[in-house]
């Protein structure tokens, strides 16, 4: 295979990251809704710390490559996205 | 649904990404190796820029909820973790 295979396979791929960052989206303002009417904080670093052993331990099924540390990055920034639209909804 | 189901289905949701991050990082690092082949530089920001061209496309045949805005955030950091282990594969 070739760069332009390669492309091809990380723009598909692409498609569906953006397909499941949309439903996270979705769930994270679902979540963010019921925490407002409760009063609760939108920043709850033990869940997030919880949202990252789950991705170690997903990540130790896979057959690599990407390290976790790669992963911790790419994580911080989905979470503080969706804790920002948490937090301004609208 | 309460917060206990949505946090069931995020990290559903996670396993997913954490899969498609590795089929992700797998095809950059075929690409990584076939510019160090050829003395192509690592970093292309005419490619990034398609990338994301192509990520605001997809995003919009997306019921939403996520802005292009927190999609690009997400995407810089996946792609300078890509870039990353381009750079240094082993």
């Amino acid at each position: 295979m070739d760069i332009a295979d390669w492309r091809k396979k990380i723009d598909a791929i692409d498609q569906q990251l953006v397909a499941l960052l949309n439903q996270r989206c979705e769930c994270a303002l679902a979540i963010g809704a019921l925490k407002r009417e409760r009063a609760l904080p939108i920043a709850e670093p033990v869940r997030e710390d919880a949202v990252m052993a789950n991705l170690h331990t997903a990540n130790r099924t896979q057959q690599g490559p990407l390290p976790d540390a790669a992963l911790d990055e790419i994580f911080t920034a989905i979470m503080a996205q969706m804790r920002h639209l948490q937090s301004a909804p609208d």
